[in-house]
């Protein structure tokens, strides 16, 4: 969860805290397939992927549950 | 975005500033659904959206694209 910019002031800590991990939920455990995410877009049979620093990922899912709060979004084979 | 227990400390802060507004985009226009939410969970053919005040809603959408730097996740109608 800790972001690039953290020390620069509040303004910039703001703009970073908000990205999720994101889970693939498989047999009830979770595998950590990308952290910090802050764009999330489905695209046909996948959803695309892309973490605050510059990481895109595409996977074969579709989305269980996020919570934000608890940064977290969970995904299941699709 | 501000939330409840927002000057109570950087603890609280880095717990509240993580939801997000959704949009339904209907020809090319935004339209607020919910704000500050916290969570959303897909049912079937709805997606249940529930914000940090206790609100909730359910509406027959599917997501679009969820950008969490901006806070912003926009639906289509499904």
């Amino acid at each position: 969860m800790p972001a690039a910019g953290r020390d620069t002031g509040m303004f910039i800590q703001e703009e970073n805290m908000c990205e999720a991990n994101v889970y693939l939920v498989k047999e009830g455990k979770e595998e950590l397939v990308l952290e910090d995410i802050s764009i999330l877009r489905p695209e046909k049979d996948e959803l695309y992927l892309q973490n605050i620093f510059g990481e895109q990922k595409r996977i074969k899912a579709r989305i269980k549950e996020m919570n934000l709060i608890d940064h977290r979004i969970l995904l299941e084979e699709g």
